[in-house]
């Protein structure tokens, strides 16, 4: 059987005048985009601009809901109520969708920005919340996560989730990630990065800080696009991905062949 | 034939801890609500209890969408691109859908808020663009104008159009409004205001400030709720409509009858 | 000696369209004004407006920096660098200090607000970052604080410190409030908030919610305006505390005066 | 009689996690500095580190007070009251003085960003506005504007002025800047720039676009440096304008001087 992932990144992620990251290069690389929402960033052009170009490349559309911090970028935490939680990650999808259909497409995925992000995997109230605002509003709509509270919130709500893997960052003996506060959380080095992808994909395992073999699920691959450097990678991860043979396809599809298999 | 008509008033302009207006009481007289979408009004917290609200009593939901000013409440004019018109337009509409789908129901109706509402009357660029914006989001949805430029670019992309009857404003003898600006341009007497809704819904016609009697539309009637006053003036309306048997019913339906007579 | 105590209350907070409180109300009973200056409330309208009633009345104006949290008026939680928090607070006192000048007074205190205003009385990296902006944009303002770390970085910064007392709010046996999540934490009782108040500032000692007689400063007594009750309460505390031969006065002059004795 | 002339550009017009043009490069080129205040751009951090800068520096400090339009940067037109202008720009000029003073430097300058930069020339009642808040937070301000409404409300109310000289812009017949939407209206050849700031510095007068040597005004001159070929055009014209014996110094001294001569 051939092996099938997706290549997922952040895109959309400039405000009115201010750009962030190189999406155009990304564009080249990726199978699916988590899109921001106007929360952490992602005015409303940015929005439309962002899913125009997936429409036209056929990227699949994922939206990518934030605490609402612009000038944090989404990355502080902040202390909400599940349904604070709930109602600002609907209007988010909601905001979402409505570029989506306005360009003949749908948005296939949700996955939370930034320390909403990072809070989901250990906070069941926050899990709970996200999860909820994806079943009422679409439950078609795939959860991506790590391993963690999300994951099981969505399972437990009857969707489906797509299990992202992190090329980039060291895992530990238990298949959790290393804390970025702990040294060596983030490897650098483009050919370790690379083949730590490529046996995620194909062998389902990787190697952990402690030098285990620990089995790791992997629907989707998170590239960056923040530097040359990092464009360049993910241009390196996606070629040794396809001469390693894994086909590359949108997360709904990786997940459909999966089920059916 | 019996006359039909809308009831519509603004809802849902409280943002977090402030309120504006008394929904509650509005809640029991009107059909439709035009409902803040997070530019001048409405957090998501906001607009899930209004949409919530709409759910349970059977009140058509539309959105009031606005130029993003909370400070200014989208009172004040901002020189904007069509495609930022456009763009936030859709923003506003898909975020206040995903709210409607949570709980059940569809966004009927798009209802621009504010100086936005007054400038597509007569600017054919930002008529344009709410109108592309509702078209290619959903072209079952109703565009609540005046007549003007707006109802015409709606038309004009084969959009239905709901004519709103303001009546405690005056008239001019071209069937337009007179100006807030001017001398008698709003009328206080409640008596009056009662007097003129009943004879533009059931006779089609309202005397102008020059003592003219003008044809005019009406397929819903703005109320208000910004004070007891406005209050008491809503129910009033509704009792006398009644009492003239005309018979009140949601945006939608009096549309799908109105094309069917 | 006469004793002498301040009576300050937050103003200020609408925003834009929005009102909160009655501020009218409340401008004939204060000596203070804790005002809001645009992180959760208070557009620069208002700040204006209310600091022209404080230079018209007399009362002495504050800041009352929050998070930045206009939709959770500044009652969420953030995790902010120490950094942020000492940048934000500097933006939003030189905010409002500017109004004072443009009306001829001086900012006298800072007493930061809501969630901010809890999380310094226990987390000395945010007391201290708020200790560190005032003191660098003006060493004389007086800092507004519970006993705690706020108060505690404030004097090692060399600034003053002025007690606020909460008169509806219980006290445990160490003089610390009890946390609004324990039954008994809020006090409703007029005559009891009243009586309470005067014995703070009299005797300097308050019955604890375990019954004994605990020590306990009081520069300032804080009132609240939200309700006609609240505004009522507020009228009643300060008679009281007149008819106990108590001097109302500014917080400065109370500050000073105590100072001298 | 040495030639005297301040260089001038705007910096910190970064927001939180976004850059925007390169600052560092800048601060080796200019004697003064338009910094954003939070409107258009510019956070708390922001502020704060450019303020340092410019402390370090011995660049002289200027608010870039805007319209309230983070997502348009400041660039679109908004209808406010003249009260509503005043009240924002003192809000904006008062927040950056709390960086200088925190830094131990003062603000010497305003100058209106973008759309209300533009509309301060021609509209005598936001250029009005404008003044009126400067000269009430601090009538030593100097107002950076061209010829126009703006350099005339505020000579009218006594504040001093400092004339910008913009050499990447043809002048008309008249003194005034060619609108950007005329062909011709940016230059783009560093030689041509670089002369006619020579120009203008050293002999008060510029060649019109019809040709004719028109006299011209210039305390300050405007650079960019939002591109690498900017920041050397930057460069070349301060080497440019040493080359030809003209001091460079902060605007205060630039018209202190002047004044002296």
């Amino acid at each position: 059987m051939t092996h099938l992932v997706d290549l997922v990144a952040d895109l959309g992620e400039g405000f009115g005048a201010y750009a962030m990251g190189d999406d155009e290069a990304l564009l080249d690389v990726v199978t699916s985009a988590n899109i921001a929402c106007g929360f952490h960033a992602g005015d409303p052009r940015t929005m439309d601009a962002t899913i125009r170009s997936c429409a036209q490349r056929g990227i699949s559309a994922g939206a990518h809901p934030s605490f609402p911090d612009l000038a944090g970028f989404g990355r502080r935490a902040m202390e909400l109520t599940p349904r604070e939680v709930r109602t600002d990650v609907l209007y988010q999808i909601g905001a979402l969708q409505a570029f989506a259909v306005a360009h003949g497409i749908r948005v296939n995925h949700v996955a939370p920005h930034g320390k909403l992000g990072n809070l989901v995997a250990t906070r069941p109230d926050y899990a709970g919340a996200v999860a909820d605002a994806v079943a009422c509003v679409d439950p078609s709509l795939i959860v991506l996560a790590q391993d963690g509270e999300l994951a099981e919130a969505a399972r437990a709500r009857g969707l489906a989730v797509g299990i992202v893997g992190i090329a980039d960052r060291a895992y530990a003996d238990d298949g959790t990630l290393v804390p970025r506060t702990q040294p060596g959380a983030v490897i650098h080095d483009a050919a370790e990065i690379a083949e730590r992808t490529v046996r995620m994909v194909t062998e389902g395992v990787i190697r952990s800080v402690g030098g285990k073999v620990v089995p790791v699920e992997c629907d989707t691959v998170l590239l960056h696009g923040d530097t040359p450097d990092a464009v360049a990678l993910a241009h390196r991860v996606r070629d040794e991905l396809l001469s390693a043979g894994v086909a590359i396809a949108p997360l709904p599809e990786v997940l459909r062949r999966k089920a059916g298999a």
